[in-house]
């Protein structure tokens, strides 16, 4: 949530200038997304978001997301549309970086999300898996088991400082995965990280989704896995099944899910909240000083996995066959 | 240049709805000004700028900034005009801050002025103090002389750590303005911190000026001062005597300077260098940890300073009779 990149007016003006969209009227940088830079650009011809990506994201998993994105728009999906030049491309280069112009998104983001957007997440997801089913790149996903395994790696020496015992507790959870992680069940592209902020919505209804900058091949049932943590935990920390039971609902109303995926339910989410337990953890033990980003609390994520460790079956999530 | 403030959408809702904006299509939290938190703010009726005043501002000035952005617009000064509510208060509360929302201003800000710019700010220096000379409120400025000697206070036990000799340099400066600070020169509101980020610019014209919240009664020529600081140095410190010029016949174009007020420009440089190096000097030394915004240096105003030492008169600034 920071602008990490300043722009002059004077590279602004010559790097909008190859786009057909007229001369910029406005430019703010906002306070949206951790791993860019972000500007919304008025221009004589509309809104715009200008990203400008920084150094965690990898430039050659630029062309990856970009061409999803334009993908999934031209299938119906509503989510920011990647601006072409006048001479075709969509990459580009603004202040050092690679930077790409999208399409504006009218709506906001809910920050207490209630059951009726639950149900509404679930549905636009399985319309996202369905939209991306003939996407024919492919991005295998860095923050799988072998990922964690790096990142559990980097916060070994320091994890007790955080939690005592919680360097242990994460081995044993690596142990769990490495035998029980699902292999089998449908892969596709995954949001990876359709978190509430990542969710636009208007007048009640949801109207777009944002920030694909997670998005990889991996299991379809993993992606609700990971809505499930984002979507339908309260912040006591107390799962809501009536929450579960609308996201669950929602999406297979678009997309039925199979019995060995609801199955693998339980380990997906548990896996999942490993994952951003993980990520959060290493960014924790690692603040920069003056650090622009606050940053998030493992704890929260270490919580919603012990629950997980916890559910016997599907039912518990709120699931009605 | 952070959002130090979230708002959920339910409080966001229904502070909109107190308003005849229509329904909010989205909002941006966006990087820009120091001290409070700026949303921008897009509705069925068009765009705006909702600030959340931080605790920096003091609640008591605020009718003083709103009525004077009113009074300013009124009389044909682009700046941003508060919006009513449909109560005719323009001051409300949000998040537990008092808030407003300001008209939307096109352009953009220029980071690196040329000679056209420089003249282009002195005629609407000049345009803003003319406009406001039958505004009826009053405002000292908390940042004179006497703020001045408040801030050296502060800082004097570390002064030395930033700069060798700086404590003992400081307290010179406050002697020498103690002496010769001007008393007698035309007085009114002044702008006080019209700074490139606070100009816009569209098309290559002037479009609208931001940022009152600094506004106070003091000397007209001050604020001619503190942009000559603000506009005609280069980024080596060394002074571009054609921006100055620009910037002075520009003011002049609108506004006459009198004899005594261009003898007293050396002087009022030199304490505006003083007051700009003292508060960031101050905020050099209390960067909290986890800080969302990156301290400015204080020794660029202290190189400033330096040049107006040696100033003997007027013409050095670029003036020509």
């Amino acid at each position: 949530m920071a602008v990490y990149t300043e722009i002059n007016d004077e590279e602004l003006a010559h790097f909008v200038a190859q786009y057909d969209i007229g001369a910029v009227l406005a430019c703010k940088g906002i306070a949206e997304g951790v791993e860019n830079t972000n500007y919304l650009l008025r221009t004589e011809k509309g809104a715009y978001i200008l990203t400008l990506y920084e150094k965690r994201v990898k430039r050659e998993d630029l062309p990856f997301f970009i061409e999803l994105m334009k993908h999934l728009s031209a299938r119906g999906v509503t989510c920011p549309t990647p601006i072409r030049r006048r001479d075709g491309e969509v990459l580009g280069q603004l202040a050092g970086r690679p930077a790409a112009m999208v399409s504006f998104l009218e709506g906001i983001w809910i920050k207490r999300p209630g059951v009726e957007h639950c149900g509404a997440v679930g549905r636009a997801l399985a319309a996202m898996h369905n939209a991306a089913l003939d996407f024919p790149m492919r991005r295998p996903n860095a923050l799988s088991l072998a990922g964690w395994q790096a990142l559990a790696a980097q916060a070994e020496p320091r994890a007790d400082s955080v939690l005592p015992g919680l360097a242990a507790a994460i081995a044993g959870e690596l142990a769990f995965h490495e035998a029980h992680w699902p292999r089998d069940l449908p892969a596709g592209v995954i949001h990876a990280d359709l978190f509430p902020d990542n969710v636009f919505f208007l007048r009640g209804r949801l109207s777009g989704l944002i920030d694909f900058y997670f998005a990889c091949t991996d299991l379809l049932a993993y992606d609700v896995a990971i809505c499930l943590n984002a979507w339908c935990f309260e912040t006591d920390h107390a799962y809501n099944a009536t929450k579960g039971r609308a996201l669950l609902a929602g999406y297979r109303a678009v997309r039925p899910l199979s019995a060995p995926e609801l199955e693998a339910l339980p380990v997906l989410a548990r896996g999942s909240a490993l994952r951003f337990m993980l990520t959060r953890l290493v960014d924790w033990l690692n603040v920069p000083a003056g650090a622009l980003v606050k940053p998030k609390d493992p704890l929260e994520y270490w919580k919603k996995l012990r629950f997980h460790q916890h559910v016997a079956s599907v039912a518990e999530y709120g699931f009605e066959p």
